[in-house]
């Protein structure tokens, strides 16, 4: 129960703001959040996910263990004679230690939290540190790629729903890992590399090695295309984590035409996003219309575009919930970058989001004006009674211009005058944006109460 | 973004569980809890509410300034070079906060979001730390008690649509002050009385005093009646403490039968939480049927009964919002106690509630049959596309008895076998719980791919 018995002592010395990295929301900024969640939850649960709400601290050993050189950017609870806790820095441990608790081996589970992280402020000015994170997760042993496409399927359908325009990258670990061999990388070396421009410097890869990867990674198509590329290249068809990498691609472009998901996808074998963590299929989402042909492109690739960032990303790691349960397991996912699609969609043109009531009740002025209260508040509880949003003003005699200027934004008034409440009527009227109500000569149309509900709700759809 | 880029170190050293005070919501208990949340907020939206979210920690200070003693029960975060922040108590301070600091002065604003405190383990065994509190306050300047009245309208809505009985007990913050005044209570102690056990033995009130005061706080009855007792008491009249209550209480019987909700509430004079909090209007809402008659009831009161406990409270509260602000801000407002909704709900007989996809989609099995994976795949998204949730076994050929058992908790199955393929057709068929399905000769009926989105919607409504 909340507890309202406190003490109000004096004014407080602390400025009034909220901490560093983190903001309020409300009105038309949380209304389109809430939708992106809605919109994102509602074809999750189409698909069978089922919702999973943790704490928003956990253990300190349990997010250390995982977090490594990150730790540093958790923000920690004070030891204050129990547990030591932190804030979760995502939701991807509080999953893995929930499915080791609870002996879970196959789940569709989805989650739309806060997570917070401490970002240095020199690398990161602005950036938030308390924000959403949407994360949806298939976990289990399946026939393979299966589950990979249904996340694609996912993917497509919540951007269709958010009427936003992507393409997603794919590519794959093992392939990756083949070409790299292929071009001559010492196995060693194989999982350390996420990136070209490292590849020389950083790890001691020679330039000749380097540039036959270039080769490769800078090539992106539709799949077919790109498989036909793979195939048709001898030293690569001989490797076998390239060959069970196609397989599993093969697989994919006939799971995903069945799903009617393929012109979403492009294979881009420049991506190579936490490649010491995925362990088969990777994805990332970019705000961008698919190729036109599905011819393999070499020299510029699509991760060199200069597009805003991706929007989503994840792919499949089966080692990851190993840590915390007996036994590895398969796990696929996709995490929506919540806050950049909010960005996005805010950005755009759109719909003023409102949230006002849709019916604003008002009494007629005038000095000898009763201002009607009670008959006001007795249809509000009409309106309500049927479920339908409503409000008026908390005055006994409302001045009939301030009650106008507070029913912009509503659909319709409802407007009490004396004569028509003696005779058991209101006046329903709709509001216009252009609308000038002080000089409107349309008084509405009078409707009994009786008739009010259904008058009103034939306005409204 | 979500980071996957992380490290997999070796097993943890840490017990898996979460931490003391808190826990996971998942399946059932999180539908339920949600339900109880999207009732909640459906009314308090459609009385033009707006929701506020706020960060799960502030500045110390802030929080500090508010709670004196309480503060000993905050989670604080490690002071880690930045500003001293601890997680919220409860959701009032931070609104408090947000009010200041965006100069508000008029808003009906609720929150439904989790609140964190620290409590003593000895004192509070089994208590939930981290637990959820869904605010709703009406701030601004009105006409005295139309607000007061909306937030118990709101109540009753709330309860209502949650089919549960309540009674609401309301008493009035000035007429107790009078009441102590007029039984000899000096005026310095009047505000530090909470209940009359503490009067005599800790607050140096005579015996005498305590029990004139009893006489008058163990009554209780409808408005009515007790206004009509009140003024029946000269020395009670004489009060203008006890006359300001008396107008406010008289205001609120004729805005609450234009509420429809005055069988719903019970004058109750013993109720006396937050006294030295609240300034006008104080309520609590019990599990509890009406009284059948509006008798004033001297002796037993309702707050000795035996009953779970308040499941909501509030009142007016006019000087809280001015410790930030520039000016006192009044408010009236009300908490849901959801934890204790939740366990109320939880522990009635009910719909067993289910997260399972409407449709199961399955192929006949056999040793040549093909699976049809590619096929289920393909009625899956059709459905997707349609909006109705279903699901399908991620394997290449599932066995016939497991995906029966896998549908189980749907209510439709769409059975696709070799034939029917062949003739663009599927078997739609409803599941009964009482059906053994091996044995069950009914193999439903069957449809074209083209009716099947429509077949499906007929039997769903």
């Amino acid at each position: 129960m909340a507890t309202k018995d406190v003490k109000i002592p004096a004014r407080p010395g602390a400025q009034l703001k909220t901490p560093k990295g983190t903001r309020d929301w409300t009105s038309s900024d949380l209304i389109l959040r809430d939708h992106v969640f809605q919109t994102a939850s509602d074809v999750l649960k189409r698909h069978g996910g089922i919702s999973l709400d943790t704490p928003v601290f956990e253990l300190k050993a349990i997010l250390v263990e995982k977090y490594g050189e990150d730790a540093r950017l958790m923000y920690d609870l004070v030891d204050q004679g129990g547990e030591m806790c932190s804030l979760r820095f995502d939701l991807t441990v509080p999953f893995a230690r929930w499915l080791a608790m609870n002996n879970v081996s196959q789940i569709k589970r989805y989650q739309i939290a806060k997570v917070y992280r401490r970002d240095q402020p020199a690398i990161a000015r602005g950036r938030l540190r308390e924000f959403y994170q949407c994360d949806f997760d298939i976990v289990g042993l399946y026939d393979p790629m299966i589950a990979d496409a249904e996340i694609l399927r996912v993917i497509v359908e919540v951007f269709e729903a958010l009427q936003l325009e992507i393409t997603i990258k794919v590519n794959h670990r093992q392939i990756l890992d083949g070409l790299f061999a292929v071009a001559g990388v010492p196995d060693e070396k194989i999982r350390s590399i996420s990136s070209a421009k490292e590849m020389v410097g950083e790890k001691g890869i020679s330039v000749e090695v380097a540039d036959q990867i270039g080769e490769y990674v800078t090539r992106s198509g539709d799949i077919c295309e790109m498989l036909r590329f793979l195939k048709s290249d001898p030293r690569l068809c001989a490797n076998e984590n390239v060959k069970a990498g196609i397989d599993d691609m093969s697989l994919l472009i006939s799971y995903l035409e069945a799903f009617d998901a393929v012109n979403k996808v492009s294979f881009d074998l420049s991506l190579a996003r936490g490649l010491d963590y995925y362990t088969g299929l990777i994805f990332e989402v970019i705000i961008k219309p698919p190729r036109s042909n599905g011819a393999v492109v070499p020299g510029k690739s699509d991760s060199q575009s200069i597009q805003v960032g991706s929007i989503a990303a994840g792919g499949r790691y089966d080692s990851l919930v190993g840590m915390y349960a007996k036994n590895p397991i398969p796990c696929v996912g996709i995490s929506f970058g919540v806050d950049r699609i909010f960005t996005i969609l805010n950005a755009r043109p759109k719909e003023k989001i409102t949230h006002k009531v849709d019916i604003y009740i008002m009494a007629f002025g005038g000095k000898d004006s009763d201002g009607l209260l009670l008959e006001r508040m007795s249809v509000a509880r009409q309106l309500w009674n049927a479920g339908i949003s409503a409000e008026f003003a908390a005055e006994v005699k409302p001045r009939y211009d301030k009650q106008v200027i507070a029913a912009k934004g509503s659909r319709l008034t409802v407007i009490l005058g004396q004569n028509e409440v003696a005779a058991g009527q209101v006046r329903l009227k709709t509001l216009r944006e252009s609308d000038d109500e002080t000089a409107s000569k349309d008084r509405g149309q009078l409707v009994s109460r009786g008739d009010l509900v259904e008058e009103v709700k034939k306005l409204l759809i």
